[in-house]
């Protein structure tokens, strides 16, 4: 298949470069400010090495990106909450010209979802996201396998930067400020933490998963979410939690009355739930198959690039 | 799409029973001397119910089930080594009638891969075969979305029997012998449980999963496999284990050299691959995106209808 990908960062770069492998070729990368295009596949090298040298990957304008010839387009720019813009866009601009959409980016699924799956109604093109809940871990395509009425309830660890601060934290008896700031000099944490440490980047994830149980049904967004972070936990509560067996881990959720929860939970020091560092777990419960428990890595370029690529494949040749 | 079930056990049960919720039909169910065919759809609870009472499904000859109208074959009739018959020639029949197939008995695609894969070459009709490897859990798909090129290992927990006995053995500082006895008590171990105990059936997993990664390489059976058991392990070296913060399982793995072997293995006793009680877990190492974890029920005629109903769900309309 033909890839135009949109976003240049850690997870559009990977895509970009594991392309060829996976046997497709990348007809377009852009970042925010320019583009590489060439309908004959461009040379995904030459375009990251003149990002990182010159802070630009092509002398294209990046809706020449949008506007090029390829069977998938690849929208990787960052998530952005309430209208999902600029992804939301990218995603109608494809469908509207019946291209398939793969997403990394959460904030169409999350909340634009009706509408997404509007657009992708009216369109040949489909719309896929693995990538958006779970990193390299298929989540998705197992609700989709077993069918989502067949699933229940879902939950599980889905912030990899919360998961790594509660481990250190409990592991070492250290306070939250410390291992944060700890987290942030090993690049596990961003300089602003925000979106992690309050919970949002699990609630979306929940959010999307939300979404795709309810299939036609009610529709999800980030306001329909009870959230709490992790910033408030003392290193007392997670001593306490050890001297029981237990441990503390951000637990998002969607219930099976239809309910998205985000907060510190206390599970089992040696429990399923407890993965240990920037590790991700989401368990399914289901209908007739007892629970299904999924984990791995996340995050980070090359893992959620891995679910973006096998999306790709499940997508019919156009 | 219309089912035709071969094989009336647990599992081709559970497969006709819960057909209709995926929005399917069975047009016939067969066990080993009779069948009920009906190309409009048969009464599944009415040929369960004559199973139990009279010991036959239908007034239907068995091969009326294969020479019938369906879209899918379902072959759940029990797994058999060496020529894999019956259920080779049923698998054979339905693709040269252009049929799909989904097994659920692992014999075809372990003993006879390669013929399996001759033949649905020259077939419109294709082969699924989830629920062979793990039950509920989604290891087939996951490899095929992953692309079988990037998976480079696997490994996992992939009998339930013998991982209840070895738990219990642990736990309770008992022998094998009696722990057996328990399981056979519990319904957990057959009154002959080698086929659990010696590790074949782990093995043929470990087989069914080398011959996927393999692609169209090198063709494995059950003699390629190096194979040892849970029977001679003392209950001793079970609390020599425990004292070491370890405990035994039996692992199959397919290595990256392309190795299969099963046998006991000292493993955490914290660690992802120490599940509990029947559970199983199969580890997947990909080459992009670390390892996956994926754990739930092995076994069991609804966890592994589930798998059966899944493999329905992915297959074309015919």
């Amino acid at each position: 298949m033909r890839l135009a990908v949109l976003g240049a960062g850690a997870v559009g770069a990977a895509v970009a470069e594991l392309a060829t492998d996976y046997g497709h070729t990348v007809t377009a990368l852009a970042d925010s400010s320019s583009a590489a295009v060439d309908p004959e596949g461009i040379d995904v090298a030459t375009a990251l090495e003149s990002k990182r040298t010159d802070g630009a990957v092509g002398s294209d304008d990046p809706e020449a990106a949008l506007d090029g010839e390829y069977d998938v387009l690849v929208e990787a720019t960052p998530t952005t909450l309430g209208d999902a813009q600029p992804g939301f866009g990218h995603v109608r601009t494809a469908l509207e010209r019946d291209r398939h959409v793969v997403l990394a980016n959460k904030g169409p699924v999350a909340e634009r979802y009706g509408e997404v799956r509007a657009l992708e109604r009216e369109s040949d093109g489909q719309v896929l996201f693995e990538a958006t809940v779970g990193g390299a871990m298929p989540v998705l395509s197992t609700i989709a396998d077993f069918d989502s009425d067949h699933i229940t309830a879902a939950r599980g660890v889905l912030n990899g930067t919360a998961n790594f601060i509660l481990t250190r934290m409990a592991a070492e008896g250290l306070d939250y400020e410390h291992v944060l700031a700890e987290a942030q000099d090993l690049g596990v944490a961003e300089a602003d933490p925000a979106f992690d440490v309050e919970g949002t980047d699990a609630a979306l994830k929940c959010v999307i998963v939300a979404n795709v149980l309810a299939g036609n049904g009610r529709e999800y967004t980030l306001d329909d979410a009870e959230v709490q972070g992790i910033e408030e936990i003392p290193g007392s509560a997670l001593d306490l939690a050890t001297e029981d067996g237990r441990t503390v881990r951000l637990i998002g959720e969607v219930t099976p009355a239809g309910e998205v929860r985000v907060g510190p939970r206390l599970v089992p020091a040696n429990g399923t739930l407890a993965v240990t560092g920037t590790e991700n777990i989401v368990q399914l419960e289901t209908e007739h198959a007892g629970q299904l428990n999924i984990s791995g890595r996340g995050a980070g370029g090359p893992e959620t690039a891995s679910a973006v690529l096998a999306d790709v494949g499940r997508l019919p040749e156009r």
